[in-house]
């Protein structure tokens, strides 16, 4: 691979920025795969990666996820997504941030920055002091925008009941068995409306503790991280990393259902086709995890209110419903 | 390698730019070198590569010696280059002209662009269309701008003098023998300023008619492109591609000045100590070919009339003394 034009993600991304700051220590890459509906918009990820090259399939398959996910939602918005490369220690300075945020800005607005793993709605009000292309900050009380972790959870909560009452025939959770990889705030959410619900939740994260909280909240069980993936319960919603679904755990799936918060989590395009093989319902999860870039971008536009935004939050399950009757007529 | 962050010639690049459009068939990397001095300003070349990992080599290259030469030239301006991609037949449309003036756009002025090899004033016209990023544009008769070529050349001319003053002890080229590498633009300028005072002109071009029809105009001889860099003469100008100073060529040069127009002469940092080795002065690139860069600047910038830019030319004599002085005091 010479450029990134070779990168096996690589998909027509209209630009790929590299951008470095040497007085800062700042690497990131910034990837705008699609400006067709609007400014390439997405999260900016925090992460330690082995190797340079990670960092842009990463950058590459992200933003190529959002051009799909902003589209789904029915937003004015394209694909974007940045990764900023952690050192070893993870060290994240004011300078770097701003250093970031100055790269953002330069790009004139052809890609719109928000939160993702590894970044503070802090970091973004320290990166929101460079440049106006930024959005998922903190909001006055009412007003629409700040955190959009909760914004996630209740698309995928809607997104999960729309799949259990085509699944399994069900209006409700309650009394069902869900599997949570994650105990961050997107899985947090979920657990909380599901339990709310009656739902029985088991839960997973390399953070024990992290996990052990959550469980006591929602009164759930927690198992380990190899358990998850293989748990017998009504579904599995993947809620952390992605590129979870390889022909290995696919295999050893042990639910009807697969609809979690999660981006990226099927490995490869062929994973998608082995989950129907095995006659299990999948939730694409650029569709049900919109709801968090609902809420970033009606905060952007500025062209909703809280009602408005919970509106479209609600179309959620219909998009899910015709891409599941199409994948029944078309047998794809 | 994995980014551009590991290629050979990456040396902290503020920010590398792959863009793509599938429409038109557009691939380019713009290399924003250095914004510490002003917006990075260079060339756009429009070449042909066998690797995409060598189009990248050449935007480093280049952008980082746009910004010694922007700096040596004075000028408040940082360092960039782009290159666009060609196919084998060189298909050049106006879609795709567009298509990288809408990515310079898109940079909201952090890149200004300009001509350079295979690159048209009409193509930058038609660029011009859709960014106001852009300079070397065709102007009206007597105002600044246009055509960066002739003012090169008349930079390098002074260089030549200067280097032939400092090292033959002669104040003008008359009877000299200056052999040129090339035949374009730049090289056509000085061969005709050189001949005008008297010099015995060689020339080499790879398109022989080319070569030719210059050595006709200036009364001069036509040489091998092999030949010309062991040519007994008074002064070697390489006015063409660059890196064509290394450890073989040097070893084989039979010339005690070498001074011309070509960016990047030096393969390597070691070569500059090679041909200082063997006694012979070498003036810098990027300070004796700014010539063509200071009227692209006056024109974007709009601070000087044709006069002011004459004026900032010839200072470029004077810079290389300096430079050649630090270097005898140095040592280096």
């Amino acid at each position: 691979m010479q450029s990134p034009w070779e990168a096996p993600d690589f998909d027509d991304h209209e630009v790929v920025h590299f951008v470095t700051d040497a007085k800062s220590g700042l690497k990131a890459i910034i990837a705008v795969h699609s400006t067709h509906l609007g400014p390439g918009a997405g999260g900016v990820r925090f992460w330690h990666y082995q190797q340079s090259g990670d960092a842009l399939a990463d950058a590459l398959r992200l933003s190529r996820g959002m051009s799909y996910k902003n589209a789904m939602a029915g937003l004015p918005l394209g694909g974007g997504k940045a990764v900023i490369l952690a050192d070893d220690a993870r060290t994240k300075s004011p300078e770097m941030l701003a250093a970031y945020g100055r790269a953002v800005e330069r790009l004139g607005g052809s890609y719109v920055t928000a939160e993702d793993v590894g970044v503070s709605v802090a970091d973004l009000v320290a990166v929101s002091k460079v440049t106006k292309y930024v959005s998922g900050l903190p909001v006055a009380e009412g007003a629409v925008g700040g955190d959009p972790g909760p914004h996630t959870s209740y698309g995928v909560y809607l997104g999960v009941k729309a799949a259990v009452k085509r699944k399994l025939g069900r209006d409700s959770l309650d009394g069902l068995h869900i599997a949570i990889q994650g105990a961050g705030s997107v899985a947090g959410g979920l657990a909380r409306l599901a339990a709310k619900d009656g739902a029985r939740i088991s839960v997973a994260d390399i953070d024990q503790a992290r996990a052990e909280k959550l469980a006591a909240e929602v009164g759930g069980t927690v198992v380990s991280t190899d358990a998850i993936l293989t748990l017998e319960a009504d579904v599995l919603a993947p809620c952390a990393l992605g590129a979870i679904l390889t022909e290995q755990s696919i295999a050893a799936l042990n639910v009807p259902i697969v609809a979690g918060g999660a981006n990226n989590q099927l490995a490869t395009p062929e994973d998608g086709d082995r989950v129907q093989a095995r006659g299990i319902l999948y939730a694409p999860d650029y569709v049900i995890n919109a709801g968090g870039i609902i809420n970033v971008a009606s905060e952007y536009l500025g062209d909703a209110d809280q009602a408005g935004v919970q509106a479209r939050i609600e179309k959620i399950p219909g998009r899910l419903d015709s891409i599941w009757d199409e994948s029944e007529t078309t047998g794809r």
